[in-house]
């Protein structure tokens, strides 16, 4: 099936960061999330940083990526963009070496830290302007290449997830743990294909699901147990996002029905409001209302979603305090929770395209219940 | 096993710290560095902040971890040392609440990022200091209960690698990739209780060896290959690390024997220099002349080790810009390695804990290097 992915569209990345550069206030920009540096030059190594000014961009990296980093720039096709430099020690001479003629050099404030920006001004004697989201706001709508990898990725999640499920339906016969689920899902996410999971998978049965970020432990799963499992899985540097709350053995019943109910109709709500033009706050606060009205504002506390990527949580935020509005190609969840100490939790969640029309959800799995 | 852990001492950590605020010029910290907040009051959560003054510490965290934070603060025995404040948006006046009467509040300046400074120094009316190192210092000596559990990490892996190697061994019949070989291994890590690997696992064969930090790929892994193996795993949130460095069906022959036996040489060396008493950059030293003698000085590309505990690389560093002197309880690699393009690599690195007389490693997965 890899033939078949479209290719990332690399090249178009620093022209448009380049035009961006008056309205953020600067002549050049000295990249250091990683992140960022992928996204403009295909290099995924772990030490490099890119020095980009209005007439060429300069990846400076270490002896251990010559190779990797040329073959990456190549296969991005931006070899004719970005200059390779291959520093040791020296690796602030050569960026200093590029930006020299600049006079307002922005420095990624959200990601040099303050005693890397103390350092670097000292040393290049000169002060750098404090840039935020410079680099994250052009990542934010994806490419068809984006997609398609991101597409993958949710398929993989998709079909780990079918494979081993039967292995929770079991547990009455076969006891198995949050840990062991989390680490069947896993393997199965890796054996298609998946470099690596999107992060760490939460798997929280019974009294754990009303913890939204709990840690699969050896707690086994019990017939009757609400469970939920939030996790996805990573295709060439792209990942997926996606979250069910099953009931082991058959049906919710009482309050977590209630509960259960609620969700789904908060997230169909939340889908249904995707679309481009939309404020990503409006898509919160549809999703917030839902439960508002069912009485359980106090147990959804936290917020409705967030980008995902090339990183698991990026720009935008879909928050009551995001300022986005949602734009074709954007790829954003919808995930509501409730989480009741003493009954349960139950969090459903979706990774989604935004399209002129509405939203395409890349995570297929079905919201039946039952496991 | 679990029971014949001895208890962690988080109790003496508090007091140890601030008899570190003279020396550091502050009356006050804030630990923003998460590995810092775990180590200080036993809290692992995802979110939170540790105000530390002369006589109080208030770890603000958020609802999410109302919950995990008092259990983990309870079973650390520090609840009598740490108070915690549940905080929503208002974070920051918690912490200003915290430390309104210190006059020289120190803030981590190797974690915060420049926004965060900025933005805290803005909202609070303050100039903070930097710091640099502060805790981290009172984590290069582990206690016994960081050994007993980094020991058990360490057994695991080593378990885990007995395990699986046949696998290797056996891909002349059943090949394997170098992938698959990581996922079987983290995999049996995971089985063994490791809660997570410690690091993402290096598997590099054939001329992938020959680049340190290689990332496993569907390359089968062929009779007759070197195979870089460098891995470990978490156990109650402490790693171990070890490489080994195999030949599959056999012993390395011409310029590849010669490396396997200079880096064995070169690893044997830094392992018996390894004491309380001598420089971090001593070892490195060591480990260096034996390989520059043999010719190679150039092709080890990278540092000789550094300190393992619940960070997978933390102080001290050993390298030749190390300036730690070791002591008892220090944990830390030596893992020297020779890189040769168009013919392979080879590393072999040990987790050891420095004692008064030696070292005592922690690692013990043979050297024999026939899989």
């Amino acid at each position: 099936m890899t033939e078949s992915l479209k290719p990332l569209d690399v090249a178009s990345r620093l022209p448009r960061l380049r035009v961006r550069f008056d309205e953020l206030g600067i002549d050049g920009l000295v990249v250091m999330n990683l992140t960022n540096v992928r996204y403009l030059t295909g290099f995924s190594g772990s030490a490099g940083v890119l020095a980009v000014t209005k007439d060429q961009a300069v990846l400076v990296t270490d002896g251990r990526y010559r190779t990797q980093s040329q073959l990456q720039v190549d296969e991005a096709g931006v070899h004719d963009l970005v200059t390779i430099s291959i520093a040791g020690r020296n690796q602030n001479d050569e960026i200093d070496a590029v930006i020299k003629d600049c006079v307002h050099v922005g420095l990624e404030a959200d990601e040099v830290t303050w005693s890397q920006v103390t350092r670097l001004q000292e040393r290049m004697g000169r002060e750098f302007v404090a840039t935020s989201g410079a680099v994250e706001a052009l990542r934010e709508a994806k490419d068809a290449g984006e997609i398609d990898r991101m597409r993958r990725a949710a398929q993989i999640a998709d079909e780990a997830l079918e494979e081993v499920l039967p292995l929770m339906a079991a547990t009455g016969s076969h006891p198995i743990t949050e840990s062991q689920f989390a680490l069947a899902l896993d393997s199965a996410m890796r054996k298609r294909g998946a470099e690596a999971v999107a992060f760490e998978t939460i798997v929280a049965a019974g009294e754990n699901s009303a913890k939204p970020h709990h840690h699969p432990s050896d707690r086994v799963i019990c017939v009757g147990d609400p469970v939920v499992v939030d996790f996805g899985a990573m295709f060439e540097g792209y990942r997926s996002d996606m979250t069910r709350t099953f009931v082991v053995g058959g049906a919710p019943t009482g309050q977590l029905k209630e509960i259960f109910d609620l969700v789904a109709a908060s997230q169909r709500a939340g889908v249904a409001a995707v679309k481009a033009g939309v404020e990503a706050k409006a898509v919160d606060d549809v999703c917030r209302e839902v439960i508002t009205e069912g009485g359980y504002a106090e147990q959804f506390e936290h917020s409705t979603g967030h980008g995902v990527g090339l990183d698991i949580h990026e720009a935008p935020w879909v928050s009551s305090a995001g300022t986005a509005t949602l734009a074709p190609g954007f790829v954003v969840t919808v995930e509501p929770g409730v989480y009741v100490a003493g009954v349960g939790g139950v969090r459903i969640e979706d990774t989604l395209v935004v399209t002129e029309n509405g939203a395409e959800a890349l995570t297929k799995f079905t919201k039946e219940v039952a496991a």
